[in-house]
């Protein structure tokens, strides 16, 4: 299943993506978010689905995309996960996975507006495949680890490298800001993506590529993954974990290139659809 | 007011204490999460509680508190903002706030045990003040920020220092196990807590003192904090932010003094009482 939701912000509704199109799966009565997932939810929306697909309305065309999932507990990142994005920046590669969190108030849909921070100079894009938990996870082993997996979805880990590198500590700082974490089109469930460590990856800014790599070049694979944040941490079901971006960021031109109100930013992974948004600057 | 959620882990109930003791405020129909603060619901909680104090029924004795705020978006924490903390960690002092996050499913009652992680053998204390947002709060002024804290509440920020500092990265990998955010005894409302800046804050294990500072000492300020972080992120309703931690946790000691199963810990800050943690010893 491709699970979406759609309409105003704070106000989305739960819906399917077909090849025929999308439908409106309001009348399945919950939202895509963490009871759902801990409930069987994907289960009970399959069945439903199986029921129900012939009288569902669809979605109106032009409506707005929200995030697939609602707010979850956590957004996780893997810093540096990617050997040619390590030597871009020029970090070494790690030898455990680099974890920070952004804050869940960033989260947006995937073709809302991206807005430049106040006093922002240096925003800067990564493509992420993003790993949706399915349900409650502690002490996983890595051989277990996929069974607490619901699905997959396009990220978009929007970065402010003066605030996350020049300001003192920790990364949070250029990580947060809100419209920083455009998720989706949609949550593709686990069986919808045939090999998840072979899928291409990309981004544009401005109809120019900056991003083109591969999920097969992954340091850490996402079972270890899974396993390896098990262990500081429960992951909830519905927590978001976005897995790194390859080569390509504006951080790792010379001299680096960053976004300004205006520019477009486009970007997709196999399977997992594409989504687009447009800078625009900070306004009261 | 002071705010307290009591009962089972996942199923607490709204209470408040007075100085006749702890009554359930089950009847107001409200728990105190991002919802009741964002609606104004201290001050709807306030007009309800002048109707029904008489009629509402005493806390049964000996019953379990949960943490005073329901799981809040984000637990924002403020890294060495006391002077003599940095020195006793060989850390500089920061030129701005160094900013970090605990995942909020490390969020449990003040009396709860203290689970040591799995492989742990560096699991510290730090006691500390917390701040709890009031309204939303996004590029909120020094001089507004006030209007934005809904009150304080005890904090014990536990941290794994081998997960924080030696397994590559960010902190936040040390600050996330569960069990390590025990929040409260209660939620004081702003207006209980005479002059936040000079409040004594205290922690002692197995009955011996380790830390006794003030938070006169704070470095970066409550209302500069808001501030600054509401540049970085939005703050939501219910989101906690805890101020940071004076000398005395056991990775200042030489040779450094950490956490075994069996351990007492007891901590307060004047004003929004004392709280108790044991340590036990992770079990599968």
């Amino acid at each position: 299943m491709k699970l979406i939701r759609f309409g105003l912000p704070g106000e989305e509704k739960p819906g399917i993506i077909t090849d025929a199109g999308m439908f409106d799966a309001s009348a399945f009565g919950e939202d895509f978010g963490e009871r759902f997932f801990e409930t069987d939810g994907l289960s009970r929306l399959s069945a439903w689905w199986t029921a129900n697909s012939e009288k569902s309305p669809r979605v109106p065309d032009g409506v707005r995309l929200g995030s697939p999932v609602q707010r979850p507990s956590k957004i996780i990142c893997i810093g540096l996960n990617y050997a040619d994005h390590a030597r871009e920046t020029n970090a070494q590669i790690p030898k455990e996975p680099i974890v920070f969190f952004k804050s869940t108030s960033s989260l947006v849909g995937p073709n809302d507006n991206l807005v430049i921070p106040r006093n922002s100079v240096k925003t800067d894009w990564e493509v992420e495949l993003a790993v949706v938990i399915g349900k409650k996870a502690s002490y996983v082993e890595e051989k277990d680890a996929m069974d607490y997996i619901a699905g997959y979805a396009l990220h978009n880990d929007y970065s402010e490298r003066e605030f996350q590198l020049e300001r003192g500590g920790q990364w949070v700082k250029g990580k947060s800001n809100d419209t920083f974490a455009p998720l989706g089109p949609w949550l593709a469930t686990k069986d919808e993506i045939a090999d998840v460590d072979n899928l291409r990856l990309w981004l544009t800014v401005n109809g120019k590529t900056m991003q083109d790599g591969n999920t097969s070049n992954l340091i850490f694979k996402i079972p270890f993954i899974v396993s390896y944040l098990s262990q500081f941490m429960t992951l909830l079901p519905g927590d978001v974990i976005s897995t790194g971006t390859p080569a390509g960021v504006g951080l790792g031109f010379n001299p680096p290139v960053y976004l300004k109100a205006g520019d477009v930013i486009e970007l997709g992974i196999d399977g997992l659809g594409s989504s687009r948004q447009t800078a625009v600057a900070w306004q009261k």
